[in-house]
């Protein structure tokens, strides 16, 4: 049985072309970037070709603004650290209600621990962000807005570079979590006043375990992780030279692709919405219908428990998934659908299906074959959800 | 020319073997173990295989002792900020005064900024510690102790298990950066009073980006990069699964080769310093010669400077250095040595020939063959440090 992978927002097939490049690093060019001999000195060619590679990709004025992390959880974190450390005297983050669990849960412990005040920017039906609500939330008292470029589970895309406007109206750092954006949508940060982008290499067909902090020119920044002068003394440890180098290709390979192949990923994105729809009775899309990755599908079954349909799903070999995979242990349902105001009972039966360029519209057809049976079993079989919540889902 | 590497203890080779078993996670098992489908739940199946070969290696009672991060600097950072919020009402750090630069950036960051007292103990010419000190610096205002296994620069070992029998009897956590000391020489954690250890597989002929934090069961313990529940909420962030299974088998065949390994390596070590001792005239062997790594030679040349023997020897095709690489683009003399009271002269003219597995007697009898020449051009120009300096080294 031929697999389908459509979980390409948990994380992707790292790209052969990527492999590739990384291999030399590993047994032959595997120096330490800070050695001064000649395996040194090969291996920090190395990293200064990839960082290349990353700025070219989200339109950095310089190379030397990207730091190089261990991937976008540690960038998240650093760069609100960071913001509350240079600016001591701001004791305030504005965040979303949608974010990921690197900038949630970071903030809901310093908002314990250190009696950081955090405001939750809400989010409407559509995932939309509430922009009243957001200006409102913005004062001198804020030291940094950490607010995603795209969401994970929607896909949903924030307008970060107005956000950042207004941030800097306030006089504070603006920092946005871009790891679903960046490959997925054309940045060109130079043209805006973003100071802090998050970003990870497995999400975009790089290797796992390295990622990237862009720290504009001249914003303050202290680094999170200590030790070494690495990185120009934001980021310490021995450099991950093969998955740097990983990083790098798969960045360069993602802007070669950016236009067609965006264009054919939402093509095969549409057509399983579309396809969902016209086969499934009681099935909604979620997320802005307008401003959303193109790759990113996030349906939602009424009277269907997704663990049930991800099961019945992964039969056929297909593989997707209710939500955040850093949340997939826990038996809550989707944050975002919470957010969204959804019921638990529809956002029990979300399934997000996110697509790659390695996908085909054969892999479309074979899901939109199986999946009206899977949920019409689903369907026959004891329901969560009382009648209450599904009047108040508006989906009856 | 044929490459020689002896900067092992900076980086080392990654074992083919290692490569070999991680290709597959990059292209083939690429799903997020934290994902719950098929492609998930082969690549967490492969990170509990690695977590048990590294239990192996350094005798861990259970394997989930063992959080995986990105390397040994993070390690030592998370180990040192969890002790100081899980014990806040204790305020002191004891240290050493040759502690690689991720734990003393730290120390010396924690004092600026949070007004920690850290106490760093002093080593004696030898590199030994000096257990007095050691002993005077413990009390119950001390939350943790963090006191390297084995040194970077002159590879002498530390009674880590005694030291952690004493920081016990305050009251005060344990923890030691063993990135030098695992795989090198035999390690049972269980036995011991350690409550943490850093490690970095790079270290250890695994890749780069990877590294683990022991933390024995019932350590209070506070995760210093927050988001998802990875790791048993040690640690957030999507796992490094090609790198973590790369560390595994890295464990798997340090351990393995320990034993002969490391007597067919100190044998090269021995046969080289014995050669330079013989050949040389005004050098020194520095570090314990007791208690020293198996494969590090440290070796102190009088009236040279490293700088030129380093760029002499890469002529040759040689690679090796003249202390941490973390610190190599400094142009301080190397921190080891002026802790243990060598003069700048001395300091600056040190060479660390640090060996692994790959090495061969052929490898120390070309080292052999040149090194005599090099020290005597070298000589024969201009000379650095002054005569009175050159009288207090003691060289002559």
């Amino acid at each position: 049985m031929r697999s389908i992978y459509l979980d390409n927002n948990a994380t992707t097939r790292v790209d052969p072309e990527v492999v590739e490049e990384m291999l030399p690093f590993f047994t032959d060019q595997f120096g330490n970037p800070s050695s001064t001999h000649a395996f040194g000195s090969s291996a920090s060619g190395a990293v200064r070709k990839a960082r290349r590679q990353l700025q070219a990709l989200i339109g950095a004025e310089f190379d030397y603004e990207m730091a190089f992390t261990s991937g976008g959880t540690e960038s998240d974190n650093a760069a609100i650290l960071s913001a509350l450390e240079v600016m001591p005297e701001r004791t305030e983050i504005v965040t979303s209600t949608v974010e990921h669990p690197a900038v949630l849960t970071l903030c809901a412990d310093l908002e314990k621990t250190r009696g950081i005040r955090v405001h939750r920017v809400p989010v409407d039906r559509l995932g939309r962000l509430d922009l009243d609500a957001y200006k409102a939330a913005l004062s001198p008292r804020v030291a940094i807005v950490s607010i995603m470029w795209a969401n994970n589970e929607t896909g949903t895309i924030f307008p970060a570079i107005e956000l950042a406007n207004s941030a800097k109206e306030v006089g504070a750092l603006f920092h946005t979590d871009a790891v679903q954006a960046v490959g997925k949508i054309p940045i060109d940060l130079k043209s805006t006043a973003i100071d802090m982008l998050s970003l990870s290499g497995h999400k975009l067909h790089g290797p796992k375990g390295i990622g990237a902090l862009y720290i504009r020119r001249g914003v303050p920044f202290r680094s999170l992780i200590k030790g070494g002068h690495q990185e120009r003394g934001r980021r310490a440890g021995t450099e991950n030279t093969p998955g740097i180098v990983g990083l790098g290709k798969a960045a360069e390979l993602a802007l070669k692709f950016m236009d067609d192949e965006n264009t054919r990923i939402k093509s095969l994105r549409d057509r399983l919405e579309k396809g969902v729809l016209k086969r499934v009775p009681y099935a909604v899309v979620t997320g802005d219908p307008l401003e959303r990755l193109p790759n990113t599908a996030y349906i939602s079954f009424h009277q269907v428990e997704a663990d049930g349909m991800l099961f019945l799903l992964s039969r056929y070999g297909i593989a997707c998934s209710s939500g955040s995979a850093c949340s997939s242990r826990s038996l809550e349902p989707s944050h975002a659908l919470k957010a969204m105001n959804y019921p638990d009972s529809a956002a029990h039966g979300t399934i997000r299906f996110s697509f790659s360029r390695h996908n085909s519209e054969e892999d479309v057809d074979r899901v939109l074959e199986v999946i009206p049976g899977i949920v019409e079993k689903l369907r026959d079989m004891p329901r969560y959800g009382s009648p209450a919540e599904e009047r108040r889902s508006g989906l009856r």
